[in-house]
């Protein structure tokens, strides 16, 4: 089977033989489907996520690598956690970069330009280093310092922006149009979606083989989301599943433009939430989103502030430090629980995004530690 | 075999139904030795460090675990990193806490007091969350509040200590003996080594059940050094491994007691050291640690502030963010190859330790970020 870039308003295809960022329509890219691989394509020499390459839709011959993948899971009153901060960077995009970047150099790419803030900019910026491959990040001017010190520290070149979070991105589409590189969106390139959709096959292995009946994540870019979206539908299609689980896109209140679209809350204000992970005000594939919460039959959920600050604390004194964005998932499945929506005997994972090391200081702050 | 503390001064042996962090002469414990486990014995059913239990010295209903173990390894030009920040609380000390708490809990500790500015004070809090036990750490006054807050999200009680390192440590006993808790220390209480020990029957796995021909280890307190020791002690007393590999102890020249022990400098003066982990002035195990490497026909290597700096630039250029401390080993190591202590064709593994996400400022200060 052929996989091709898919424009995922046009339907256009396109052949994999070059990098691409988005389609010709200026819509964000998928991919056409693939198979989907079975228990018994498992690479089982490889510890990390390189075990599922078979499900991947280009060889690579020399992965890059950094120890990603193989999370351990832990259960917290039935509520199974994914502890994605066990990750060469500290957070799930790793996955989504090391695939990535893997498969544009296998292209040819040796310059990326991102924009990021945070976690993705980490994640490019490391796999970049560990593979030979030059790394520019664009990051609004009002990012602070910190922040930027592990990207900086694997060598990227950081380029910081005036104004708003967008400016950033349309500087790094600029640069790379202007011949500085190809734009290694962790947001647009769709071969990061196909890093995150280890994710489902992951949680599928640490199951025992099995899909659970739902998976609620926190939702910015939803670049999590959509990659469980295309797992566990890769794993229907190879009938190593019988059901897809429900997704749940769980969104801070305060910058929720995926619950709002759902609820048609057209004038929902947007107001900055220390769940920063989230902070997307107009994620490039939300109709992809929907598409995905529809298929599976899930649901958006908002948070409030508080809840997502109670829901880090609960996490914190049972030994779970994890970023504020990974609290609004579990603030989330709290009220999808109170409300029936997922019921007590229900199999349920919440994925925790990123390590509360990223955030020490905002979380002194929301906890008055 | 019945297992029991062993005086490290005296040779007392004392029965292990009780808790002890001492033994009756006041020196360090460690345990009668363990004949070791072999392919066969481990657990394939858990994931991270537990699959080993069947090496530990007290039976555990009930694992306090939060995913700890099962780190990767990754190879840099023929150097192999064991990557140890893959861990709940981001640095290899979560192995002892996981361990020594589990087992201290089947003793009916409850309470457990620990003196860290750090990574220790981390691991034991979070396990002490996870394990419903009640936890107060002992640091120096003079401890930047940044590197508090984990422990404190974790729910740990802080206690500012005024004056030295030691005083903590003094102000923990002191408590301890009043009735306060448990003595949890994990410089001093025995069971950590054994939750440490799992990195030699890690590594032994990770190559295939095998031994390396060296491993280098920063040295602080010197815990995952003399885990190591006992671990492969194990695996050459089961038969599975021929021989022990060498064992390197790499510490800051500006605080290097081991080494100025093993060079006979006693007037080698204590300065403060980027690699705070290694910030130990007077380990309490320090003639264990010599036994240690001369039982495994290794060495102690120091290394300058300027070293640890350039190793620390060095692995975050190939994407390996560790904590400075971490860098102690990367340095060292460079330093025994270049004086052919280590061969060019040797199997050789550094450990690092714990996350660059835990000392950013520091980190960002040194490489002028």
């Amino acid at each position: 089977m052929t996989v091709h870039y898919l424009d995922s308003v046009t339907g256009e295809r396109a052949p994999l033989d070059t990098p691409k960022w988005r389609g010709a329509s200026g819509a964000p890219l998928l991919l056409t489907d693939l198979p989907g691989i079975s228990r018994d394509d498992i690479d089982e020499s490889a510890r990390g996520l390189w075990r599922y390459h078979r499900a991947f839709p280009v060889a690579v011959d020399r992965p890059i690598s950094l120890g990603e993948g193989c999370t351990p899971m832990v259960d917290r009153e039935g509520t199974l956690y994914k502890l994605e901060w066990f990750s060469p960077t500290g957070s799930f995009k790793d996955r989504g970069a090391s695939v990535m970047l893997s498969m544009l150099r296998e292209q040819g790419v040796t310059r990326v330009l991102e924009d990021s803030s945070g976690n993705g900019g980490a994640a490019i910026a490391a796999y970049g280093a560990a593979g030979g491959m030059q790394v520019e990040v664009f990051a609004p001017a009002s990012t602070s310092p910190a922040k930027l010190v592990q990207a900086r520290a694997y060598g990227a070149q950081i380029h910081l922006v005036e104004g708003p979070r967008e400016e950033s991105q349309y500087a790094a589409i600029a640069a790379a149009e202007s011949g500085g590189g190809f734009y290694a969106s962790h947001a647009w390139q769709p071969f990061f979606l196909h890093g995150t959709k280890t994710l489902a096959y992951e949680i599928w292995e640490d199951l025992g083989f099995e899909a659970p009946d739902a998976v609620v994540v926190p939702v910015g870019a939803g670049t999590s989301l959509l990659g469980l979206a295309i797992g566990f539908h890769e794993l229907l299609a190879s009938g190593a599943i019988s059901k897809l689980p429900r997704l749940y896109a769980a969104q801070p209140l305060h910058c929720s433009p995926v619950d709002a679209a759902l609820r048609g809350d057209s004038e929902r204000p947007v107001l900055p939430t220390i769940a920063e992970g989230t902070a997307i005000r107009t994620p490039a594939r939300v109709e992809q989103i929907r598409a995905a919460l529809a298929e599976t039959r899930g649901d958006s959920i908002a948070v409030s502030e508080d809840e997502i600050v109670d829901a880090l604390g609960v996490l914190a004194r049972t030994g779970l430090f994890a970023e504020p964005t990974s609290a609004v998932a579990a603030a989330g499945l709290a009220k999808l629980r109170a409300a029936g929506v997922i019921g007590p005997s229900e199999r349920v994972v919440a994925l925790l995004t990123g390590s509360g090391l990223k955030a020490s200081g905002g979380i002194a702050e929301a906890l008055g530690l």
